[in-house]
C-alpha cells in the first residue's frame, strides 16, 4: 500500500509498505479525512531524534475495514473517529493513571509515527480497538470530531494540567491550533479573564470568538511586563502552547505566587530549558510546573465530543486549509510544513463525505 | 436601629436594636440591596433549630459607614458587596482549608442570622473586614453582584464538589434559584449534557438559557427512571439542590458508578436520609457523597465577579421580583415565605441606585 | 477438574467442571495457597444475589501453567500473586480511572466469584495476565503476598478514599482482617491518634502492634459518645470496616466537620442506610462519604509488596489458622462461615512450599 | 532590648531595640530554647537581598509575657510552639488556601528575619496570636516541638508536595535536617523503597533510623545514573532538599515518566535554574515540578506533634549541638555558618527548663 512520510530525516516522500497484519483485539482502518500536524513535519526534521521509512500523520477520522476476532464493539464498515494517542492497555504504565499516556515507556502510547506507521496510507493499524476507537457522536461533524482527536483533546489537557478554577485569570502563550483549543477549553472551563499571547489576525479572531478577552503580542513590547501588568502581579494559571525554549522563563515569570504553569508544548531534543530562580520565587513561591502528552484512548474522544454537541463549541473553526484526494496529502504536509502566516489547521478528504 | 426579622419561632416582624459596634478589624454597613433567601424563612419556621430576637437576611450589597482602625481596604462611603459567609479568619477551622466555611464549629463562619444580626437592617457588622469585604468589579451591576453572595457561590459550589470533568453528563435536581446557578456554574464548567429537573416554566426557561440541555419532570414520571433512561445507566454527578429528604436517594440512584453525589440543600434538622444499599453498589461502587456550605470569604466573590464580566455569565437573570423602599423589606420577606409559583428570587432595593 | 464452591445459595460443595480455555493474553494458573474470605461465605449465602454452580475463592498465590499466545511478562512454572480484582483493560470503564475496579458495570472488575469460577479449584482462568499478574517480590513471603490481594490492598484503599493527612485522628470501625489493615495503612500514612474499635482479645493486640492508639469497645458504651469524647468533637477520618447498616449513621455521627467517611464494608442487598441529617451538619457541613472497591491490577499488588518489604509491615500477622491439602479447602471455607471468635483469617496450603 | 542579627549584609552582631508592641490580636513571646538555621545565616551573607539592623531566628518555643486585647486561646505564662510562618490571617493570599504561606505577596506569611525582627532576642512579635500560636501536646518535649516550626514541617511538606502514595519509590536529595525530616516524612507516608543522598556518616545514621533503605552517595559516581540503575529506569518521586542550581536538573533526569519532583530548596536569588529538554522528556513525559514555602499557622504544627506522640517520631534526633544561655546564640549561629562536618542542627537554651 501506499502513504506518505519519511525516508529519513529530511527526507519525506511517498512510500511503499506491507499493508499492516490485524491483531485479535485490534483493527485496520482505511483514512477519510487526515489532518497534518506540525508533530509530523518536527518528526521529519528530526526534532523527535531519527527515524526511517515512517508513515507519517496521527489525526484521522476513517473507516473500518478489518477487526480482529476478539473485537466487540466495532465491524468492518463503521465510521471511526480515532484518538491520536492509543494505548496498549495492558502495559504496566497505564495503571499509574495519569492520562494514559505512557503505556510502557515515556509517551509509549503514542503510536503512530513513533512505534508504528501514521495514518497518512491507504490504511493503517489501531491497537486495542475496542479501547481506542470511538463512533462518531451525532450532533457532531466529522471535522469537529477530526480536530479533538489531537487539537482540542491537547489543548483542554492544557487547561486541566493548569488546573483553571472558577473566575481564574489565564494566559495561554501561542494561539496556534492547540493554544486556540486551550484558549476555548479555558472558557469552558469557568475562567474569568482569559490571555492570548499571538500576533496573527487569523488567530487573534478566532482567539476572540473561543473567549480570550485580551490579546497580548510580543510586538508591543516584553510579554512578562504587559502580563503583569494587565494581572497586576502576574496571572492564576499560564498554558505554554507554543513558542521555544525561551518561553518557559516567560511563563514562570508572569505567574503569581501559588499559580500554576502547564506546559503543552513540544521541545526540542536538543534544547535546554531554564530560567532565573528568583523568577521561581527562589524556589518558595509555590508556583507549580506541569507538563504532559495527549491523554489516550476512546473515552476521552467521546467527553470531547459532548462538549462539542451540547455546549455548542465548534472545534471545526481552527480549519483554514482543505485538501481533496489522496495526494493531495503531499501538499497539505508540505504547507504545513511552510508555516504559511495564514496557515492554522489543513485537513485532508480522502475521499469526499 | 430598624431591622426586619424574628421575635421567637413563626414569629416574624419588625425589630429595634442597637446599632452594632465596630470592631478594630471590622467594619459597618448600610444596606443598599438586600435578598431575602429561602433560608431566612425557614430559619424564622424554627428549621435550623430555636431563635429569638434576631433581624433576618444574609444578602446583600451595601455602604460602608464605619471601618475599625484596623482596617486598610476599605472607607467610609465604600460601595461593597458582602459574602454571606464571612468567616473569623483566627479560628482554627479555618486552617483545615475546606472552603473556610467552618471557623470554629460547624458553618461557624455563617455569622449572618446564626451568631449575629443579619442584613435586613439600617446597619449590619462585618467582622474581619478586609478579608470579607470587596469593592464591586467594574463591569458587573449590584444586582449581579448581589447574586454572587450566595446563590451563585452556593450553586457554583455544587459544581465544585461534584468536580465536573469536561464533557460530563451533569444533573441538577431542582432549578430554583441554587439549581438555576448549579446548571450555569455545569455549563461553565464544561460539563457537556445537562439535565435540569423541574417543572415551573420561568425556571425551565432559565435553566435553558444557562446552559441545561435536556429538563426532566416529575409529572411525566419516575425522574430516576427517566435520567437513567436518558443516560443509558446513570449521570457522571448529580447535584442536589431542592427537593427534600427523599430526593437523596434517588439523586444516588440515578448517578453511575465511579460518579459523585453533591448536596447543596439544606435538610430539616428533622429529616432521617436514607437510600439502598443497591442503590449505592452494596457500598463498593465508588459513588462519592459530598455536601457542603456556601464558601466564605472575599476572594471567591471576587473570582464569581470575574466570571460575570469576562464570561458574560448574567446571574441577575434568576431575579424575578423587585421591591423599592427599606419597608418593603416585609413583604419581599413574606413572599418568599409565600413561594408563589413565579417567585425566583426577590430582591429589595433600600436606596434607589 | 474439582473446585469447592456452591451449588446454590445456601448449598455449598465440591463442584465438579471442565479446566478453564485460555484466551490469547490469557493465564491459567493452579494455587498454591489459598485463602477464603468472608465474601465467599457472603455469596453463599446469597448476600449479593443467587448464584449457581460457582467456584468461590477469590484470594490465591499460585504456579502458572498455561499462558496464551501473546502474553509476554509470565511464562509457565513462574509462581505468581493473583490481585482479586482482575479487570479486562479492553474496557471503557477503566478510563474513568478510579481505582480500576468497574470496568464495563459497578464492580465488573472483580471475575472471580462474580462472573468467573473462583480460586479454590485445581486450575483457574486469569484474564489479561500481563496486566492482571505479578511476581513474588525478593523479600516477601508468599503468605504475606497473599495478604495483599484482598485484605491488604481494601484496608489500604480506605485510608486513601478517607484521604489521611499528616496527623490526622482516624477511626477505624471494626477491626477484623481488613479493618486491621485499615489501622496498619492509617500508621503507615501518618495518621496521629489511631482509634480502632473492635472488641475480640486477638484483634486488639494486632491493631495495637499495627499502630492503633487507642480501642474503644461497644462494650463499654455508645461508641459514638466514646469517640466523641477521646476526640473533643469528632475524628478527622473514619474507616467504617466492618459492622452492620446502622454502624453507617454511627461513623458520620463520629465525623468532625470537614472530615471524611471512608466505607469499605460490603452491605448487603436488601440493606437501608440512613442517618440523621442533623449528624450530617444538615447537609452544611462538609462531611464527604466515600466508598469503593478493592483496586484492580497488579501494580497495585507490586506497590503493596514494596511497603511489606521496606516498611517491615508484616501482613501475615493476621492469618490466625491454616490448613494443609486441597481437601482442607472445605474445612476452612466452613471455619471461615463459622466465623469462631479466634477467627481472623484462614489460609490453606494446597501443596507445601 | 537586645538580640542577635545583623547589621547589614556579612555583618552580624548584637543589636539593640525597642521592645515589640502588641497588637489587640497579637502576642509578645520571650524564647526559651531557639534554633538557628540556615536561612539565617543565608539571609546574613544577603542570599534573600540586602537586609538591615533585622534579628534573627525564626525556630523557638517560649513563653508569652504579653497578649493582645482580643487574644482569646493564650494567657501571659503560657508556655508556647512558635510556627516559623505566622501569616497575616486577613490578607487575600491566604484565601488561596495552598499553604497559607503567602498571605499578601511571594511568602509573606514569613515574618521572621523578613518584615519583622526574629526571636534570637529577648522578645518577639507574633501577630494572631489564637492563629499563630500553640500549646505544647502532652507527650512531646520542648526540643521535639522545637524540631516541628521548620525543620519537620518544610520536610514533611516535601513529602506532600511529591504526593507520595502508597509503596512509591521516593528519592530525597540532601540528608541535612530538612532531607533527614524529608526521608521520616516519607517513611511516615507509607513509601517504598526510600533512597536518600549524601555523605556524612552521622546524617546516614539517622536516616537509616528515620526509614531510608538504600544511601547513595556523589563519591561513589554520578547520582543520576546510581539512582537510575537502582530505580530500573527513575523514582516515583524525588524531593529535592540540599544541593545547589546544579540539583534541580540531576532530580528530574532521576524521575520517571508521570512521577513527581517536589523542591524544597532554597535557592541563590542570584541562581538560574536549567535542565535538558530531553530529561524532561521534551516536555510531555507528565513529570511535575512543585515548589513551595513551609506551610503556616497553629495547625500544622499541632497536627505534627501528633505525629511525634502517637507514631513515636522523635524529631529530635536530628539535633546534634546544645548550647545554654542567652549569650551562645552567637556561638550557635557561628557554628551554623561555619557548617561543620558534624553539624547537623544546634539549639540554644536561652533558659534551661
Amino acid at each position: 500500500m501506499r502513504g506518505y512520510g519519511m525516508f529519513s530525516v529530511n527526507n519525506p516522500g511517498w512510500l511503499e509498505k506491507e499493508r499492516p497484519a490485524c491483531g485479535a483485539y485490534d483493527a485496520i482502518v482505511t483514512p477519510t479525512i487526515v489532518a497534518p500536524c506540525s508533530s509530523d513535519t518536527h518528526s521529519m526534521h528530526g526534532g523527535s531524534g531519527p527515524k526511517e521509512n515512517m508513515i507519517l500523520g496521527h489525526e484521522a477520522v476513517g473507516t473500518v475495514v478489518e477487526v480482529g476476532a476478539e473485537v466487540t464493539r466495532f465491524k468492518v464498515g463503521d465510521f471511526v473517529v480515532v484518538p491520536c494517542v492509543t494505548p496498549n492497555w495492558l502495559e504496566l504504565g497505564i495503571q499509574h493513571g495519569k492520562s494514559f499516556s505512557h503505556d510502557g515507556r515515556p509517551f509509549g502510547s503514542f503510536k503512530f509515527i513513533n512505534t508504528e506507521d501514521g495514518v497518512m496510507a491507504e490504511f493503517f493499524h489501531v491497537i486495542h480497538a475496542d479501547a481506542n476507537l470511538t463512533h462518531l457522536l451525532e450532533g457532531v461533524t466529522p471535522e469537529q470530531a477530526l480536530m479533538t482527536v489531537d487539537m482540542m483533546s491537547t489543548g483542554f489537557y492544557g487547561v486541566e494540567m493548569a488546573d483553571v478554577q472558577f473566575g481564574d485569570t489565564v494566559v495561554v502563550i501561542g494561539i496556534g491550533p492547540v493554544g486556540l483549543m486551550a484558549v476555548g477549553g479555558a472558557a469552558l472551563r469557568g475562567a474569568g479573564r482569559i490571555i492570548g499571547i499571538g500576533t496573527r489576525p487569523n488567530c487573534v479572531k478566532i482567539a476572540r470568538e473561543y473567549g480570550a478577552t485580551d490579546i497580548v503580542s510580543y510586538k508591543e513590547g516584553d510579554i512578562v511586563e504587559q502580563v503583569l501588568e494587565l494581572t497586576s502581579g502576574g496571572a492564576d494559571r499560564v498554558i505554554i502552547a507554543g513558542g521555544n525554549k525561551d518561553t518557559f522563563a516567560q511563563a514562570i515569570a508572569m505567574t503569581r505566587e501559588m499559580g500554576n504553569i502547564a506546559s503543552i508544548n513540544y521541545y526540542d531534543a536538543r534544547d535546554t530549558l531554564s530560567f532565573p530562580a528568583l523568577a521561581w520565587g527562589l524556589g518558595m513561591a509555590n508556583k507549580d510546573i506541569r507538563s504532559g502528552f495527549c491523554p489516550g484512548g476512546a473515552l476521552r474522544i467521546q467527553k470531547l465530543m459532548e462538549i462539542i454537541k451540547y455546549r455548542g463549541f465548534d472545534a471545526a473553526k481552527i480549519i483554514s486549509h482543505t485538501f481533496h484526494g489522496f495526494d493531495a496529502m503531499e501538499d497539505a504536509f508540505k504547507l504545513m510544513d511552510a508555516k504559511t502566516p495564514d496557515l492554522i489547521k489543513p485537513i485532508v478528504y480522502i475521499d469526499d463525505l
